[in-house]
């Protein structure tokens, strides 16, 4: 069985041109933009060409179905708004040329999605959550973007087209390819990773509250800075962690709002985002309690109160075992000593839609771990690479 | 002699009711808002009542001119967008108050004048920083406020009924009445301080460049993480300064920007003001030492980059040592034991003036320190106090 690389390449290239960004590979096409529903249309397209029925569901996620049962391959061709032009549309052309090399060499039916608003311009995963039932489409049609645009609003641009949610029964399992997004297969020169699990994430805003006081006349013991908090906490948090976490354990602060943010006045406020990702939800527990012990134990120190946010959360899933071994197999004869067992440290459509069926995920080398920007790539033999491993998995 | 104390607290409650925020006692008069402009002009019918010829300069300073050479009093009757009815108003009211009584007990001539936007719309002391020769015109013309409305065209609204800028040389000496604006006097139950020097400030922000990346799937010994470097160098200068400050000396971060700002994205960049006060020049040239040095070696760990914008300084103003020991001398037979002399955290346009005439400066308490805010407030008897202390020290 062969794969033909060259009109993958041309379609993976084909799907880059719309959106395209004009700055490297980089690409501009979030969720129900023009470039969004036009890749969407030339997908659809696409599906007609290789004897799969295009059918939109409700909120935009695109299928291209095979008759009979069959195996779902796939993942979202939305991308950040300012995207690269792998992340997601690799495993949707995988799948459409998957689903042709199998109809060309008499192997098992293979079906093909696209799933809307992976990237989160409204919600988190949006499309594969509503179709796994995670999030209800009543809710989801309350998520707005940060224009004040809600789902529910833009949603409609394919209500013309867009028929009833598709039955999940008709899949025996799905398989998504993707880039790592991370560094660990490019480091390590593995040109494929099966994944082993995807990690839990859990997000909330922490905030501080103190003093609004003149920088100028109020001494330093008397003043109960909230900026002064937020920095003694991130400290502690940060030594605290140590005896807790793995090397792939990962904390983040990426959001900070410090009220009234004057040169001359000393914080009132501060707002802070905590962010903290781990494969094993007893440790996400342990980092919790760390994090909310020691923010109250700083506010207490220092006269501050603090008040915490609703927490998202998300646990950690794994992958189906069964599909794992099939891929390890697969991988152990196309590229033997050049693949590895990996975490997913990003969440992926995979996570909701291994609450529908058995799932399994294989990822190819980010250049440099770099994604989420214009200059995300990945070497074109890595890209064949993977795409070879999941067709001899299929058809073999 | 004796003061008019219904007169005085009456003329300054009126002043209170011209922009009146309806929450406590607060005040919203920014320089040249509708408030501002209908105070001055009461004011300006106080003067000639009081005998003053009313005189606006160029850029709003009103003065109410003896026809004599003689001494200034006052301050600034602009506030805060979120301000108290005494900051500035006081020292106005305080002039007024002393050149009536001046005249009924034929005292020396007093002239007297609200300085225009010392609250900082536009600048910093704005109106007295431009009659002092610290600030140019054009430069000061060139200004903008946070709308982008600018000095220019703010000014435009008295350029019907202002004359030339007032010559200095008219003056003998400055005295500023204040609230303390910060605990001292108010926690040691003294009713009046004597100002012997106004702090040394210098401003500037402070940019950490990381590598803004993916939360999910970059491991922490792989991050750039430019927020965690503003931690690293606010807790270090915590530490270094100990050994080099005074229990007077005060530093703050009172802006962060953090971007992208995303709860998901490693900070790429962060932005965070530095300013730091003190008496003495050599004190605020080792702070400046420590923070310059502290962010070079910070970023140098870390493998940020740092960037310094233009730092904004001003000397420490000392006031003059005659015009002190005449206050002091006040001050001891009108209240002995409950005045002291003290340093100002805060700019006052008296920094300015002293660069024309000998300047000095007289506090009165600020209950719980309490200032820039609509609950500022001061005892009354702390108000006659203070005024009845420049009474003595002008007519005895």
């Amino acid at each position: 069985m062969n794969i033909n690389s060259k009109r993958f390449l041309s379609d993976l290239n084909e799907l880059r041109s719309i959106g395209s960004a004009g700055v490297g590979k980089g690409v501009i096409r979030p969720a129900y933009s023009e470039a969004d529903m036009a890749a969407r249309n030339w997908l659809s397209g696409k599906f007609s060409d290789a004897g799969l029925a295009p059918h939109y569901d409700p909120v935009g996620n695109l299928f291209g179905l095979a008759k009979e049962s069959s195996i779902l391959i796939g993942s979202h061709s939305d991308t950040q708004p300012q995207g690269g032009w792998l992340d997601g549309a690799l495993g949707v052309i995988c799948g459409l040329e998957l689903a042709r090399i199998s109809r060309e060499n008499d192997g098992p039916a293979i079906s093909v999605v696209s799933f809307q608003d992976e990237e989160g311009r409204f919600g988190v995963t949006t499309g594969s959550a509503i179709w796994a039932g995670i999030l209800s489409l009543e809710e989801a049609d309350k998520l707005i973007d940060k224009d004040r645009i809600s789902f529910s609003s833009a949603r409609k641009k394919i209500s013309k087209f867009s028929k009833d949610f598709v039955d999940p029964k008709r899949f025996s399992g799905f398989l998504e390819c993707h880039i790592e997004q991370g560094p660990w297969l490019y480091e390590a020169d593995h040109t494929v990773g099966i994944v082993t699990d995807i990690v839990g994430i859990r997000d909330m805003r922490i905030i501080f509250n103190g003093e609004q006081n003149h920088a100028g006349t109020t001494p330093m013991h008397r003043r109960i800075d909230a900026y002064q908090s937020m920095l003694s906490f991130s400290q502690l948090i940060n030594a605290r962690f140590r005896n807790v976490v793995t090397p792939s354990t990962v904390w983040t602060t990426g959001h900070v709002k410090i009220e009234p943010d004057a040169h001359s006045i000393v914080p009132g406020k501060c707002t802070f985002s905590m962010q903290w990702r781990d494969g094993d939800n007893q440790r996400l527990d342990k980092m919790e309690h760390i994090i909310r012990s020691t923010a109250i134990e700083v506010a207490k120190r220092d006269g501050t109160s603090v008040d915490f946010t609703k927490m998202h959360g998300l646990k950690p899933v794994q992958m189906d075992e069964h599909l794992q071994k099939i891929l390890c197999n697969a991988a152990e004869k196309i590229c033997p000593n050049r693949w590895r067992n990996i975490q997913s440290g990003a969440l992926h459509d995979a996570a909701n839609i291994a609450k529908l069926m058995p799932a399994a995920m294989l990822f190819v080398p980010s250049i440099d771990g770099i994604s989420h920007n214009f200059s995300e790539d990945t070497n074109e033999q890595d890209l064949i690479d993977g795409l070879t491993v999941l067709a001899e998995a299929i058809l073999n």
